[in-house]
C-alpha cells in the first residue's frame, strides 16, 4: 500500500479541521482509499506562533519546501483570499499535484483558469468545501445529476445573513441588533460587508451556476443585493402574507440566458428553504428529472467545512490509486448569455408611506398599472398619525425594469412620502 | 470518441424514465461523460406488447443477445424482484460489464455478494436509484460524507406510507380511507403490503446502513412495524405533544453494535423531517465532523428515479473513458454487530383505556415504576363514558424490554381496558 502525503496550506479554522480529521480519521483511510494519509507539511505565515495539537515539527513558512517535495501528492489550500493562493495551486498543478480548495473567492473568479490547468497536467482541483460548507452539492450536480438538465438552483448559502434574519423573524429584532448578536456570538466578523452584503453568497452562487448549467458564470455577473435594508416591520407584514424572508441566492436556465442573483427575498412560509433557521444552509436544485432536491446542513464551521474538505481528499486519493486523477474536470462546455437585470421578471413587495388623503391611492395604483405593474395583493395598515398611510403591495410578475420605473416615478410625487421597501417575492 | 452501448433490463416505468433521459440527453452525454451513449438492447418478458417511443428494434426477449455482445458495457437493471435479476447482473459483471441498478430488494440481501463479484472483474456495480428514488445519498454517504465517522441515519423512505401518514394529519383521515385515496391515485399498489408494513423502508435502511457505518447490514437484519396500525386519534394527540407521525428509517452506530429498524415515530414538529409532505423523502445523516445534514426529494416515480440511474451512467462512463472501474466498490470493511431490539432504548407514546375507578391510574404508574419505566409526560383526555378513562403517557428513554414487559403486565389486569397504541418517540 501507497502512502499518500499531503500538504495543508493554512492553519486557521478549517485547516485545523481537516488536521484533526486527518488524525481521527487515520486507520479508517486506508480501507476508504487504498492508501495511508499523512500530513508532510503545513504551511503558516508566522512560524513561531504557538499552535496547540499541531505537531511543530511539519510546521514550514518556505513554500519550496512543500512544491518541491515530490512526495507531496496533494495540497489542500485553506488559506482564503486570492493571492498567494492562486499562484500556489497553479503551482501545484503544474507540478502534477492535486488540489482541494475551500477558496470560493478563487474559484468563483479564477475557476476556469484553474481547471484548465489541472486538466492540462492531469491533476485534480476539487472545491466541494467553497460552497455551503460541509454540505455535499459540489458532487451532487457534477455527478449525481448529472442526467439532468438543471432548470433552478437557489440556496440560502449564507450562515451569518440566515441567523440575523432569524433573530428579526423571531424575536422581532431590528438589523443592527440582530447584527451585533451575531458578533458576539462570533457568527458575523468585525467587518461584516462580505457577508451582509451578498457577496460571500453571490461567490456560491456563481460556482454553483457553473456548474449547474455548464456554463461558466464569474462573481461579477451575479446581481447582488444584502438584507441591511430589511427591517422588522417587513418580517412582520411578509409573515401576515404568509412568507418569510430570506437571503436567496437564485439561478436559473431560461432560454434567454441564465439569471443569477442574490438579494433578499419573500417565500412561502411552508417552501423547506424557509424552515432553514440559524447558521444552517440549504440549496434547493430543480432538474428536469428529479424535480426538486434539497441539500441542508451547516454551511461553515471547523469541523464540518473540514468534512467537504477532507470527502475531497478521499475521492483524490482513490483517482490518485486508479490512476484517474482529472477524471472529472470543468463541466462548463456551453456558453451561455447571461441575462441583463432589467430583464427578469419577479414579483415584489412594496411598502410605501403615502400622504393620507383622498385619491392618493387611486394616483399610485394607476402609475403602477401604467409602468405594466399590476397588483396581486394589497394591504393598508393602520394609521398611525393623521398625514401618513402605509402600503404593502405584492405585484403580479414583472419585469424588473418596469417595477424601477414605476418607483422612480412614484418617489418623485408629493403625495408619496416615502417607499420604505422593495423586496422580490418568489 | 468511443461510443457507449448500454442494455436496459425491463422497460416499464423507471426503464422507460431511463430510456427517455439517454434520448433527450444526447447531444450532452458526449460532454458530459467524453461518450456518446446508445442503447443497444431493450430486453422484455413479452416481445409483443406495443410500446409507445420505444423503438422496437431494440426490444428483445433473449438475455443471450445482451451477454454475448461484448460492445455492450453497462447493463441498466429495472426489472426488479430477486431473479432472473440476479442471474443477469451476475453473468454480466463475469463478463466484465458495469451494472446500474434500481433494485433493492437484491442489493439489501445480496449486495455483498454482488459487489465482490464486481470487483473480482474490475467493474462497477452502482445503486444510487435504490434508496430514495432521485435523492443523491449513496454517492454522499460514499464519497462526500467518507471523512466522517457517520452516527446515524434516519429517513421518510416510502413515498406512500408518507402520503397516507401525511393525509390522516392534514385531512383528520382513517388510516383504510387514506390508503383507499393513495390507491386510487396510483400511489400505492392494488396490494400495499411491502409499503405499509415497511419492508420496502426496511431494504433501504439496510442499504444505507450498510454505507453509512461500513459494516453489512442485510434485510433481515432491519426490525420492521407498519403504519396499519396509527390512528387518526394517535396523530391527534401527537399534535397535542408537538410532534407529528412519520414512518422512519433509523440506523444508529453504537458503541454496543448497530440498531437498524422501520417503525412508525413521533418526532418533533420542528424537526426537518417533519415538513416532508406527502410522496417526498427526506434522509437525515449525522457525522461527526459535518453534524446534521438532510438529503430532500422525490422517492419515487419514472423520471426521478432514472435521474438516479442516468446519474450512475454516467459515473461508469467516465470511468471507462478512465480505464478506472471498480474505483469505488464495497466498503464494508467491519464486521459490526446488530443490537437486538430488545436493549435498544427509546422513549414511547402509550395510549391507553383505563377503567373509571378510583386508584386505576395509581396502579398503572405503580407496574410502570416497577419495570424501569418512568413517566416523561402524560395527558388523560375527557371522558365519553362512564366506564372508561383515555390516557397517553410520553415515558421517558426506557430498553424496550422493560416496555414490553410493563405492557403484558398491564395487559393482563383487568383494570386496564385496553392499550391502543405504542408508538415511539424521537
Amino acid at each position: 500500500m501507497n502512502d499518500i502525503n499531503v500538504a495543508i496550506l493554512g492553519i486557521g479554522t478549517v485547516g485545523t479541521g481537516a488536521y484533526k480529521i486527518i488524525e481521527s480519521q487515520k486507520d479508517e483511510f486506508p480501507y476508504k482509499t487504498g492508501s495511508k494519509i499523512n500530513i508532510s507539511k503545513v504551511l503558516v505565515r508566522n512560524k513561531n506562533k504557538k499552535r496547540e495539537g499541531i505537531n511543530e515539527n511539519l510546521i514550514t513558512d518556505d513554500w519550496s519546501e512543500i512544491i518541491n517535495d515530490d512526495s507531496i501528492k496533494i495540497v489542500i489550500e485553506v488559506m482564503g483570499g486570492i493571492e498567494p493562493a492562486k499562484t500556489y495551486i497553479s503551482e501545484a498543478l503544474k507540478k502534477g499535484k492535486s488540489v482541494v480548495t475551500a477558496n470560493k473567492d478563487l474559484i468563483a473568479s479564477y475557476g476556469s483558469e484553474l481547471l484548465d490547468l489541472a486538466k492540462e497536467n492531469k491533476c485534480d482541483i476539487l472545491f466541494e468545501a467553497a460552497v455551503a460548507g460541509g454540505i455535499p452539492i459540489i458532487r451532487p450536480l457534477k455527478q449525481c445529476l448529472a442526467a439532468n438538465k438543471i432548470e433552478e438552483v437557489m440556496g440560502i448559502v449564507n450562515g451569518t445573513t440566515n441567523f440575523i434574519l432569524s433573530n428579526m423573524t423571531d424575536e422581532g429584532m431590528e438589523f443592527d441588533d440582530a447584527l451585533k448578536l451575531a458578533q458576539e456570538l462570533g457568527y458575523a466578523e468585525a467587518d461584516p460587508t462580505a457577508d451582509v452584503e451578498g457577496y460571500d453568497a453571490a461567490r456560491k452562487v456563481a460556482i454553483m451556476a457553473s456548474i449547474a448549467f455548464n456554463s461558466r458564470v464569474t462573481f461579477d455577473d451575479v446581481y447582488t443585493e444584502g438584507i441591511s435594508k430589511i427591517s422588522a416591520k417587513d418580517i412582520k407584514y411578509a409573515k401576515e402574507l404568509g412568507c418569510d424572508i430570506k437571503l436567496l441566492g437564485v439561478a436559473a436556465n431560461t432560454d434567454e440566458g441564465i439569471e443569477v442573483r442574490v438579494h433578499p427575498m419573500l417565500i412561502p412560509s411552508e417552501h423547506p428553504l424557509a424552515g432553514v433557521k440559524d447558521s444552517f444552509n440549504a440549496v434547493f436544485v430543480k432538474g428536469d428529472a428529479v424535480g426538486d432536491t434539497m441539500f441542508y446542513g451547516k454551511g461553515a464551521g471547523e469541523l464540518p467545512t473540514a468534512s467537504a474538505i477532507m470527502g475531497d481528499v478521499v475521492d483524490v486519493a482513490r483517482n490518485i490509486n486508479f490512476d484517474c486523477c482529472g477524471r472529472i474536470g470543468c463541466t462548463c462546455y456551453k456558453q451561455l448569455p447571461i441575462k441583463k437585470m432589467d430583464d427578469i421578471c419577479s414579483k415584489y413587495f412594496i411598502r410605501m408611506q403615502l400622504l393620507d388623503k383622498p385619491g392618493t391611492l387611486a394616483s399610485v395604483l394607476s402609475i403602477l398599472g401604467n409602468n405594466g405593474v399590476s397588483i396581486y395583493q394589497m394591504m393598508q395598515k393602520k394609521r398611525r398619525n393623521n398625514s401618513n398611510a402605509e402600503i404593502v403591495i405584492i405585484t403580479d410578475s414583472v419585469k424588473e425594469k418596469n417595477l424601477k420605473d414605476s418607483m422612480t416615478i412614484l418617489e418623485g410625487m408629493s403625495i408619496v412620502n416615502k417607499v420604505s421597501s422593495i423586496i422580490r417575492v418568489y
